[in-house]
C-alpha cells in the first residue's frame, strides 16, 4: 500500500479546532488549488477548475436565456480611462496592478490590469450606442481580473481571480433597475438550485455599494463558521458612467439622452462558498449539480474474484458514464479504505462499492457523501436510483444549509444583545437600523459586523428604533461578520 | 428605410483591389471586433466572440476526449522564472509587458504578463510530479496572453489574444513525441472538419521552432490571397524545461529521472483564418459548424399578408430554433434587401426568405451563402433539408478551399522559378531544401518566403538538390510568404 488509510483525514484540521486552517487544509488536500510563486495568486488545479467549468456552463445558460451575449474586452485599461469616474477610481485605484513597460520600452501611458471592466467597456459602448434601436445592449464577459490584495485566501480573496461581468445599457431608469433585479434573481436561483446554497437577497448600504454605482444589490450566504459571504452583486449604475464616457442615444422622440447602465458579477469566490457551506471534517461535500465527479465506483478487489469484480465495475462505468460524471477508481496499489477517504475528501456525492458479496447479490453498495448512508442497490435498479439519489443529495445539502442558516439567524433587541450574538454565536443578526452611516460605522468598529443587506423581502417587525442610536427608526437589516 | 440597400457592400473594399483593406473592412462591418483605446488590443464583439465560443466548445470536446483536463494558472510570471530557460527567455523577452507596480507600491520583483505559460506551469509541475504514478500529466488552459506587438492586425496579431495552451508531462521521450503528434492530429482534424480549412501538417525548421522546444510541429493553411497562416502548433519540449525547473520523478525502477514535456496551442487567430479562407467580396462565409447563426429567416413583409407571413416566420423559428442556431430577423424599418446584405456580410450559411408567394406555395426560398443558389423548400421538407443543406455548405466550403490550395501549390525546380512563383503567384511552393539554415535565411531575404513546414506526409520527388545552394540535397518542403 502506498499510503495509510487514514492519512487523508488525519492531515486535515477539524473545523471546531480552527475553521480557517481546516479551509486551507481542504483546498490543498482535495487538490482544488495550489500556491503559485506569485504573491497572492494561485493555480486552480483540474479538480477545482472542473467546478468552475460546471458553474460557467450552468450560469452561462441562464445569462444567455435572459438575452445576453458574451464578448471579450481588453485586459488593459489606460490609466486615464479608469480615472474618468471619480468614485470608481477612488474605489479601485489603491488595489490596481500597473503595466509600465511593454516591448522593452517605458510606456507613455501606464496601463491598469483590469480590476473590473466598466471603464474600458463604457469607452466602447460610447461608440456602439447611437440610437434607441441599439438598446438594450446586453453583454457579458467571462475573464480574469486583478485586484492587488494584501491578505489573500484561496478562492475568497486572491490578487487574480476569474469571474463573469455583465454590462448592459438601457434607455430608461426603470429598465436598468428591472435588469439589475432580474440578474440578482438569476444569481439567487443559480446559487440555490445548482450550488445548494440558500441566500438572502437585498440591497447594499451606501457605504458598501460598488464604487460608481447608484445602487448595489447582493446575495449573501452564511458559511458554516457563522460568517457571511457576499456571493454575487448586481449594480444599477444609473447614468454615472454614461455621463463621463458620453454614452448617448437618439431616442424615439429624436432627443439625445444619456443611457442607463447596469453591471453584475459572480466569481471563483463561489467555490469558496461551496467549500465553507457544505464541507465537513472529512473534506468537501459537492452538490451533484456542480460536482466534477458525481459518482465514483470503487471495486473491492480480493484474490478470488478479482477479474469478475473488475469486469462488472467496468461494465457499470461504461453503462452510466455517458449520462453521469462518473469515475472508475481501479488504481492498483491503493487500498479501498484509502480510496474511500480520498473521494470523501473530494466530496464526490455518491460512492458505489462493488465487492465479491455485492457481485453475488447482483448489485452495488451505494454510499452517500452527505449522510454516510449505505444502501444496497441491485443492478436493475441503478438506472433510476442513481439520478434519484443524486437529486436527494442535492436537495439534502440545500435543506441542511437552510436549517443551519435558520438556526443561526438571530434577532437583536438591544445593542448589548447584538454585541453578544455577534461575538458568541455569529450568524446573521437581524436588527433595526436608522439608515445613518454613522451608526453603521459605529457598529462595525465595535463588533466587526457589517450590514450585509437591506433585504428585498418584507421582514416581520416593521420599523423600530435603531439598534445603535435608539433615536432614529428603520426597518430590520441583516448584520454579520463577513469574509 | 434607415439605410440604403447597398450600403453594406459598398463600404467594403473588393479583395482584388486591396486584400488587406478588405480584411479590415469585413472584420469591422461584420461586427466581429472593434478597435479599443489600448494600443494593439481589440474588443471582440458578440458576433466574433460567438465564433470563439463555438471553436472552444468543439475543440475542448476533442481535448477532453484525449484525456486532458482544464486548469488555470496565474496571469503573472515572476521575471526570474521566465529567465530560467535560456532559449525561451530569448524568444519572449523582447515582447513582454511588465507589471512594475501593485497596490500603490513598486514591486520587488517585476511580473511578466504571460506571453505563454511554460515557465509558471513548469514551476507548479515540479511540485505535482513526484512519481511515475503522477504521469502522464495532461492539462490544458483556456486563457488570455500578451505579446507586445508593434504591427498589429485584428485576430491575426494583437498584443492580447485568447488561446488554449496544453501542457503535458511524460515519463519517456517516445510518449512525449506521441502526444505532440496526437495533438497536431487533433488540431488538423478540428480545423478541417469544423472550420472547413484544409491544412498541411509538418515540422518547423530549427529557425522557426518554438523558443525552448526540441521540435515544433505545425498545421499551415493557405489564405485566399496566397499567403500562408500558421494555424496551430504542437511542441515536443524534450527535457529542456524539466531540467531547469527540476521536474523529476521516481520511475518504476526506483531511479529519479527528468520528465519529458509537450505544449500545444491554437488561438483567436483561427478566426482570422476563417475570414481569409472563406470570405468573399460580399463579406464572411461562415462554415455552419462554427457559425454563430446558421440559419436566418427573413420575412418579406407586404401590406396585404403581413400578419400571416410574420406568424408563419415565427412558427418556423420556434420549430427549428431548438436544433439549429437560428435567427428570425423581423426588425421594422429595414428593407429585405438591406437585411440580405447584412446577413451575407455576417456570413450566415443559409437564408430562408418567406414572402406572400412562398406562403401561398407552402414553403420558403432557401438561399445558400456559399454559392448563392436558391431553392424552394416546402415546409414538410424543411426538417431534413435544413441539416442537409448545412452539411452541403460545410463540405462545399472545404472543397472550395481545398481546390484553391491545390491550384495554388506550385513546384519549383530552379531558384529563378521559385522567386517568380513567390512574387507573382504566391501560394505554397514546394522545393527541395538541403536543411541548412543559411539557405533558409537567404531564401527569406531574397523572396520573403519562409519554410512553412517539412511535411509529415511523404511527397513525390524524393530527395533532390537544394533550390538555393544546389549543392546539398534534401526533401521537398513547403515555402510561402506568411502572415
Amino acid at each position: 500500500m502506498v499510503n495509510n488509510d487514514k492519512e487523508f483525514v488525519k492531515e486535515v484540521t477539524p473545523r471546531a479546532v480552527d475553521f480557517s486552517q481546516w479551509y486551507l487544509d481542504v483546498v490543498l488536500k482535495a487538490e482544488l488549488m495550489d500556491y503559485a510563486p506569485v504573491k497572492g495568486c494561485m493555480a486552480i488545479r483540474p479538480y477545482g477548475y472542473a467546478i468552475w467549468e460546471n458553474i460557467q456552463r450552468l450560469l452561462d445558460g441562464r445569462i444567455k436565456a435572459t438575452g445576453h451575449k458574451n464578448a471579450y474586452f481588453p485586459l488593459f485599461i489606460p490609466q486615464s480611462l479608469l480615472q474618468k469616474e471619480a468614485e470608481h477610481v477612488e474605489g479601485f485605484a489603491p488595489e490596481v496592478a500597473l503595466v509600465t513597460r511593454g516591448g522593452g520600452e517605458e510606456l507613455a501611458e501606464k496601463l491598469v490590469v483590469r480590476p473590473t471592466s466598466e471603464a474600458i467597456i463604457c469607452s466602447m459602448y460610447a461608440k456602439w450606442v447611437q440610437s434607441w434601436r441599439d438598446l438594450p445592449l446586453l453583454i457579458n464577459q467571462w475573464c480574469n481580473v486583478v485586484r492587488w490584495e494584501k491578505n489573500t485566501r484561496p478562492f475568497l480573496r486572491t490578487s487574480e481571480f476569474l469571474w463573469q461581468e455583465g454590462h448592459t445599457v438601457h434607455a430608461t431608469e426603470e429598465e436598468a433597475e428591472a435588469e439589475t433585479l432580474q440578474m440578482l434573481g438569476v444569481y439567487k436561483d443559480f446559487v440555490e438550485k445548482e450550488l445548494a446554497i440558500p441566500v438572502v437577497a437585498g440591497r447594499k448600504t451606501e457605504k458598501e455599494k460598488f464604487a460608481g454605482a447608484l445602487r448595489t444589490y447582493t446575495i449573501e450566504a452564511l458559511m458554516s463558521d457563522g460568517r457571511a459571504l457576499q456571493a454575487g452583486t448586481s449594480h444599477n449604475l444609473g447614468q454615472h458612467f454614461a455621463r463621463v464616457f458620453d454614452i448617448q442615444f437618439q431616442d424615439k422622440d429624436d432627443e439625445l439622452k444619456y443611457a442607463w447602465q447596469t453591471s453584475w458579477g459572480v466569481s471563483t469566490r463561489l467555490i469558496g462558498a461551496l467549500i465553507m457551506v457544505h464541507g465537513d471534517d472529512r473534506g468537501l461535500r459537492m452538490p451533484p449539480q456542480v460536482a466534477p465527479v458525481q459518482v465514483v465506483i470503487v471495486p473491492i478487489i480480493t484474490k478470488k474474484m478479482k477479474d469478475e469484480v473488475l469486469a462488472k465495475a467496468k461494465e457499470l462505468a461504461e453503462r452510466f458514464g455517458g449520462a453521469l460524471r462518473l469515475e472508475l477508481d481501479d488504481r492498483d496499489g491503493y487500498s479501498p479504505g484509502w480510496k474511500f477517504n480520498e473521494w470523501e475528501m473530494k466530496g464526490v456525492p455518491l460512492r458505489l462499492e462493488l465487492g465479491p458479496r455485492d457481485l453475488e447479490h447482483g448489485g452495488v453498495t451505494a454510499v452517500r457523501r452527505d449522510t454516510g448512508e449505505k444502501t444496497f442497490v441491485t443492478e436493475a435498479e441503478l438506472e433510476w436510483r442513481l439520478p434519484m439519489l443524486l437529486q436527494e443529495i442535492q436537495q439534502g445539502l440545500f435543506q441542511q444549509a437552510l436549517q443551519f442558516r435558520e438556526a443561526n439567524t438571530h434577532q437583536a433587541g438591544s445593542f448589548a444583545q447584538f454585541r453578544d450574538l455577534i461575538a458568541e454565536k455569529r450568524g446573521f443578526v437581524l436588527a433595526h437600523w436608522c439608515g445613518e452611516a454613522v451608526c453603521e460605522e459605529k457598529i462595525k468598529e465595535e463588533t466587526k459586523a457589517t450590514i450585509r443587506c437591506l433585504p428585498l423581502e418584507e421582514l416581520n417587525g416593521g420599523e423600530g428604533p435603531c439598534i445603535c442610536c435608539r433615536e432614529g427608526r428603520g426597518k430590520k437589516v441583516y448584520f454579520a461578520r463577513a469574509y
